[in-house]
């Protein structure tokens, strides 16, 4: 196996040289650390992947969680990279030093993240889900429940979970039917199904905390009547001794991939005896579990970008070392073969993947610093933050998730037969990826908030600004001659964007919002290629001043690597808004008018 | 899970609507049957497929074949299966009466093997390979060697399979390292490996006849020195008894999906025992293959059609019955939840997969037609239609292959966390479909077969051939109105295909092959599409004259349907076509100066 599962070398070039994570340590919050520091968390983060989550990569693919007894018994080196999340401090990574967190940057917990998944998708679920657990319990929670859940979670004893998904409410959360009766006793009791609930139950820690939601009995319909409760699968008696709280494991689900976390099935209260705890006030449970839902929903974009990532390092490996073919300048059969990578085909398939990875990387930590400066500053400018990051969350998400399973089955594609088999890790990665559009919500869903709720929201507020935003990248994009015909390609495209926004601004107006929104997924799509131009540029403008002051060898090769990317990205990535405007720009209903009984043939 | 896998009603409407089968039962080759008689032949094939090969679609998948001893366990219905195909006259159906054949009519053959893969693609590649390995002896071996074989191989006795790659020579056979000793008994000693042989070896049959490619001892070098032998798993000794002919399994491939066929590797002649009988003249090995790969590639895309359709009809069945969430005019929880084929984008995603397997379909039958006339007409016409063929060859294997692949992850889309998971066929569907755009030749190969050398043979005699063809077309279709503007844009397109082509040679002409060459890719997926629109006007010229006619409820339904799904690809797919030709018109040879060593971060 390729001993590479993500560029070290790209990580510190988007951390320190684009996004300069060092000016946050001017804020109070971070002032504890700098860049040395920064440095040792990555250091440990890293010998962490590559030392106990990659060996253990296919080991945990071929055998995945099992149903024995009435538990889920996992691989055992779960527990032992929960324990070490726990001592590390990475579940807490971003949580205060007063709960025994470290308090570090988002973007700083981004590439640990990324580092982590890239290793070992699967894996990493577990801290991920209990670290968003945990946060939520500490935004919303009493005292009380930090005190009894935060310690254990942080410290990887206990997991978290996020338990949304009921058998008849997936994508409409409105209409789950779990309940909960209050009683004078300070807790609910909850009954209902909860399936699809991702490290819902294992061996590896002594408990798991359930950030559930339910209605209270009698709340409203819809999701105005849905609340957020903590429920663990084991609660302390009066001794302060754990014992079962009526949460059954009832079903695991067998999947395609993603197959080292445990996938499973939740009966609540079938004895009357599952006690539930409310978090914060009755019926704002959506929107508190939004916290954790837009924090897992960049975690799936990280999780993408990883698996493309260590997909990319591993046809990279294959296309060095392949010998097939000679080049179509020389077709005599006495000249050795030559390496695939010389083959422009092979060259372009990676550099696709490179454009994506990089590209999406680079997104995700525009995020996290969005998300980074909207915790350090006030007023105007941390709402302006917040708003970008509301924004582009469903496109960090979904570009790396879509694009990502195309990387992917390219990387595949370089190792022909090969890649087909289980010799190598491509097929894995290539399954373990297809989860991505679906969980935290699906492709179609984001489709909808972003077009349906986000571009209008506060009056187009944060659409405005990211226009902006992208214009100040231009700006300073500019005033370097070999990126300007790029420029003008990215102006050209925002100026396309929004005309297609104006237009479908248009259509909205006249009423019929299936019309409206019923190419929404598409327009996702047309944004995510103009989002990721644009940070093709913001890192273009990084590489351009870097190599003119040469560079070593080494590092030249990655910056012009880097600009071959980026032209990539724009000559064979970019063209493709130009047939998605044109649909766009078409409300002709078609999706819409086709009646189901047409699809009965 | 779903009972249908395929539709009927669209089979009859592309054979007796679309092309119009009944005419070649003119010809003398055909002359036995009628459209009752096909009927028949269509008839038998549904009830094999839907009762033996449709129920062990998943067990066949949940079971793949075991290397145990030194023989290839598959399920104990394959045997059955073959016998069946013998029986019937199904791994005979397109050979003549002389031989057991029946003589069939290519556009039915691809008919029954459509429903055969889709009903189990894994099962189908059996008697595929055999039918494939049996015309190859048919066209170019000895009356001896038909003697030998055809009837056993025609009575699902014995298995046919292609050998063509080795570990060092896979898209490059120029390569290829076996070698054939000749001695004075008129046989040739083998010696060599084979991998990735489908159905290479296995228990279901008596004998294993292999078509593989060897390099005479002192042959040229590359492809001039590659010929063509039988070489049988077990040979006839004196005594007409079956003994082993030194002919090894020694590897099985342990792949993504495609389980239930096993693809094994080959030692050939270890003990110096391996005969191998040659096949027409020396040297001549390739261009004889070509006849099987061709055949095969086609093959691949009807396999390829038929997973999408399967995938298709599974994603319809759940979208029908799933519930869930509201149309967005009625946001109203208290409204009961819909299916959610009543969602705009659902229906989105089962157009293109319809819009995919009925497009594709419809190339696929073209292309038989074109076989169908190159078998039975002479001089001119025949070479026509053959050259029609080869052009249309690398489309109708990449086209299925590439795009099923995204219409089969729509597929899965639809049914969300359930897709993924294996309790819906989806998931394998995903599987078993990535093997597409690699076997027969990957999709870079393809494109270098379309634009390096179909475009341009006989001095673009085919090209030109098939642009008549599609003006042909868009003259019919031009008289009927609803048809009006999609002509409009098929001329668009296809002026436009023109422009690229002419772009194209006159980078061909500067000398750089590499330049040249280096979109191919891009050059066939441009093709693809407007092939496949071509295809979808031609069944909506059918399908507006039928409407015409006032047919009953369930015909008008399928009716409109596909005028649905034909208005879907010019206005969500044609429109691809403008970004892929922006790329195609710049040759600035972006992936042929990017050097390796710029990948090396």
């Amino acid at each position: 196996m390729a001993s590479k599962f993500f560029s070290e070398r790209n990580l510190r070039f988007l951390l320190y040289e684009v996004f300069d994570i060092e000016t946050l340590t001017q804020y109070d919050l971070y002032k504890e650390y700098d860049a040395k520091t920064f440095d040792m968390v990555l250091k440990a983060a890293m010998e962490l992947a590559q030392g106990l989550l990659w060996p253990i990569f296919q080991e945990m693919d071929q055998n995945p969680p099992e149903f024995v007894g009435d538990r889920i018994k996992v691989h055992p080196s779960v527990r032992k990279f929960l324990e070490e999340c726990g001592q590390g401090g990475w579940i807490g990574s971003r949580m205060p030093y007063e709960w025994g967190g470290q308090q570090l940057p988002q973007m700083i917990a981004h590439g640990c993240e990324f580092v982590f998944a890239a290793a070992n998708y699967s894996a990493s679920v577990y801290p991920g889900l209990t670290s968003g657990a945990a946060h939520l319990i500490l935004s919303f929670g009493n005292e009380e429940m930090k005190k009894t859940y935060l310690p254990k979670m942080l410290s990887g004893k206990w997991q978290g979970t996020m338990a949304l998904t009921e058998p008849e409410a997936g994508s409409s959360l409105s209409d789950i039917t779990t309940e909960a009766e209050p009683t004078d006793k300070g807790y609910y009791k909850i009954r209902g199904q909860k399936i699809f609930i991702s490290a819902g139950d294992h061996d590896a820690v002594e408990n798991v905390v359930h950030l559930l939601l339910a209605k209270i009995k009698g709340a409203p319909a819809g999701v105005k009547g849905i609340s957020l409760f903590v429920v663990p699968k084991r609660r302390s008696d009066e001794k302060g001794q754990l014992v079962d709280n009526d949460v059954v494991t009832s079903g695991i689900f067998h999947k395609l991939g993603y197959r080292g976390s445990p996938i499973v099935q939740l009966s609540l209260g079938d004895n009357n005896n599952c006690r539930g705890y409310l978090v914060g006030e009755p019926h704002q449970g959506l929107l508190q579990m939004f916290q954790m839902m837009n924090e897992a929903r960049i975690g799936v974009g990280i999780g993408a970008t990883a698996i493309a990532s260590a997909a990319y390092y591993a046809a990279l490996d294959y296309s060095k070392k392949r010998l097939q073919g000679r080049r179509l300048s020389t077709k005599d059969p006495a000249v050795p073969q030559v390496p695939i990578i010389e083959h422009p085909d092979v060259k372009r398939m990676l550099l696709f993947q490179r454009s994506v990875v990089e590209g999406a990387l680079s997104l995700l930590m525009q995020c996290g610093k969005y998300a980074d400066l909207a915790t350090v500053l006030i007023g105007e400018e941390k709402e302006k933050n917040e708003l970008l990051l509301d924004l582009l969350t469903p496109v960090a998400k979904t570009y790396p998730s879509e694009m990502g399973q195309l990387a992917v089955s390219q990387g595949l594609q370089c190792l022909g037969g090969s890649g087909y088999c289980d010799d190598y890790p491509l097929e894995q990665h290539y399954r373990d990826m297809r989860i991505h559009p679906i969980h935290e919500g699906t492709t179609g869903i984001h489709g909808l908030d972003l077009l349906g709720r986000k571009v209008m929201m506060k009056g187009g507020k944060a659409f405005k600004l990211y226009l902006e935003e992208v214009e100040k990248t231009l700006y300073e994009a500019e005033k370097f001659e070999p990126l300007q015909s790029y420029t003008h390609k990215l102006k050209d495209s925002l100026a396309l964007l929004q005309k297609v926004t104006s237009y479908l601004m248009g259509v909205r107006e006249k009423g019929n919002p299936e019309i409206f929104l019923a190419d929404a997924t598409l327009y996702l799509e047309l944004f995510g290629i103009i989002c990721i131009a644009w940070q093709w540029i913001v890192q273009a403008t990084v590489v351009v001043k870097a190599l003119r002051n040469s560079p070593g060898e080494t590092e030249a090769n990655f910056y012009n690597g880097k600009l071959f990317a980026f032209r990539y990205f724009f000559e064979y990535e970019l063209p493709k808004i130009e047939g998605l405007a044109k649909r766009l720009m078409n409300s002709d209903g078609l999706t819409v008018d086709i009646k189901p009984e047409y699809f009965s043939d």
